[in-house]
């Protein structure tokens, strides 16, 4: 046997043994549940990915409900591609923009209010299966919402409702009651070199 | 004066610190240029904030490309909003499985290679300002592909080409020669209590 031959022998030996280990994995696997989803860490991505999965849930037909907790001049792309879609997701940017910009603690703590009021009608709403509550961390953070009533409502959902939570800082009670938790990290960022939110990639 | 008077007070000085310190930040950022993107990490999001990147550009009237190089059951969700904006996005899923799948290296080899010369085309292609090399990473570290002849491609590209390389375990070098690298960490993951990959939310 020539070598490249050996060398495809010994590769399709060990990608049976993998298959077949994934296999068994994968058949463990039977459970079916609303998963809550946290994405949080330093990095790019946590907001992306959500929307990403919005993305995903309506190519299935689902229904998404997507409040914006902070509104920045970020998401004026996916909206116009949202908004193609209006029996599929609703898109409400609740935010009136970063906490550095209003300067207004109480009005901050209303608009909160607001917006969460928003994310627990979705939650209860049986039609809507994914909800993104979209930089909830930051206003947990701020202590703007109480947890301990933002975990109840996130708790308490039906059994199959799917619900996602963005925003760095997130409060590790939240992160002990959700199912999936990703942290994505800022290994390098092209800020630090002097390049400015682009269109298309930014916002 | 109230302890809340007081409070909001404290909060507005604050705010408006930060304010003025971002605006100097983000004025001293006047660079614009297309981005090398790479997604890697054991999480979850890498793949998925690469198409909501997707779809944040399609809402600018960017045009996007994205090539699969392993085509799993994933992405059945995104294919089908995506399919809805043929002018704006073109979708290949090139690969033809895992590795594991197929078993056959030589036809693992000549899938990434044919992948990679549509990748190659895509970046060559002026009309195209956005190009998602879905797990590329992967077949990098399986090295079917020379990582030379792809970083040559990759950093050669024309000056306002975006470009996002997605899988675990980024090659060094690509990391190296990227402008904005994000790491998805696995903090909890719900395969580990046994619960399935759900339609419109793993794939």
């Amino acid at each position: 046997m020539t070598d490249e031959a050996t060398r495809n022998d010994r590769h399709r030996a060990k990608m049976q043994r993998i298959q077949a280990a994934r296999r068994d994995m994968m058949e463990s696997r039977t459970g079916e549940k609303g998963l809550l989803i946290v994405h949080t860490g330093p990095g790019k991505g946590k907001s992306t990915a959500a929307f990403g999965m919005a993305v995903r849930a309506m190519g299935h037909g689902m229904k998404v409900g997507i409040v914006q907790f902070v509104k920045g001049a970020m998401a004026t792309g996916e909206r116009a591609i949202f908004d193609a879609f209006p029996d599929l997701v609703s898109f409400r940017p609740m935010g009136e923009g970063f906490t550095w910009d209003t300067q207004d603690r109480a009005r901050d703590i209303a608009t909160a209010r607001a917006a969460w009021e928003e994310v627990a009608r979705l939650i209860a709403d049986p039609d809507i299966a994914l909800v993104i509550a979209d930089e909830l961390n930051i206003v947990l953070r701020y202590d703007y919402l109480p947890l301990d009533e933002v975990l109840a409502v996130l708790t308490a959902r039906a059994p199959m409702k799917h619900v996602v939570v963005t925003g760095r800082n997130a409060p590790p009670a939240l992160v002990e009651a959700a199912d999936l938790v990703t942290e994505m990290a800022a290994v390098k960022h092209p800020f630090r070199s002097g390049i400015k939110a682009q269109e298309g990639i930014e916002f």
